[in-house]
């Protein structure tokens, strides 16, 4: 079968070690990038959650979970460059599909605008998120390898989404299990 | 629909230069490797594969197009280390399914013995190979993004395939064309 986004969510609440690298493929350089992650889970009468969706034009009974993801780390790209961040993410789902529907959220990683990008969940419980970007589009596929231990690989494309400039592969370890 | 293994071999022949990062999970090392990868169609009747097929006990009418790849490269985990070694590959398909089946190795990533896993290929194009060892379980899922552009991620598992060692993406870059 398959897992539907409110597991999937749940699978993900805590706090994770992430060590991410990234291939800019014009270059062949490589970046590495560690960092720490937290997922907390939302009410959905939160007020930015709402807001969030009055933005996109959707009903707040349509939504599934809500959650707020935010992260702190560095890379060895720019040693000065302090990574940190957080947005807030709602899930939509799809009124006649159990394993897909839209994914709102407050901003983007490669913009500042929020977005909307379109999820899927595949048979064997992997996370596929695809966004489109004025000048770039995403493809995100994250899976889990056991309870806390998670995978995301990541490839930003040209808009047109032919060519990919960067892949990366980031490696999640929970280190505060959910339920404590 | 989804793609055969014999489409599958057939877009993988030629050159690549690969950029890969590894992650050693227990200490969060990162290592970098680049490399040289050449995939060459062999015949099926080529000694070399008649002997793997004779070693594992396949009938060689059973295969698919058999392959050798070779690769050259180093890792930044031990400047003084070059990475260099070929291998052959023989798919045996599955006698009840287009997508899945064996792939016979004569030598392993992780060993030195001939080897054999299992393969299938998802609706969507992902080539997916787990392979136990004695003392690890290998789980590689190939893609193409482009005709020249593939990523691979591996994951090296302990034996009982619960915990994860090590996680690595390589992003691999044709820089022959097939045909020419």
């Amino acid at each position: 079968m398959g897992i539907d986004i409110e597991t999937f969510v749940a699978c993900s609440l805590g706090k994770w070690r992430s060590q991410r690298s990234a291939h800019h493929l014009a270059f062949a350089h490589f970046e590495e990038i560690r960092s720490m992650i937290e997922i907390e889970g939302l009410a959905k009468d939160d007020p930015a959650v709402l807001a969030l969706c009055e933005s996109q034009g959707v009903e707040p009974e349509r939504i599934a979970t809500p959650f707020k993801m935010s992260w702190e780390g560095e890379t060895d790209w720019d040693e000065d460059d302090v990574l940190k961040g957080e947005t807030i993410l709602v899930p939509v789902p799809s009124q006649d599909s159990e394993n897909s529907g839209k994914l709102l959220r407050d901003q983007g990683y490669a913009e500042t605008i929020p977005a909307a990008g379109d999820y899927t969940i595949t048979p064997d419980g992997t996370f596929i998120l695809t966004t489109g970007y004025d000048r770039a589009a995403a493809e995100e596929k994250i899976w889990f390898a056991s309870d806390n231990l998670r995978f995301r690989v990541s490839l930003i494309k040209t808009s047109d989404g032919k060519g990919v400039t960067t892949s990366s592969l980031s490696s999640e370890v929970r280190i505060v299990p959910k339920d404590k």
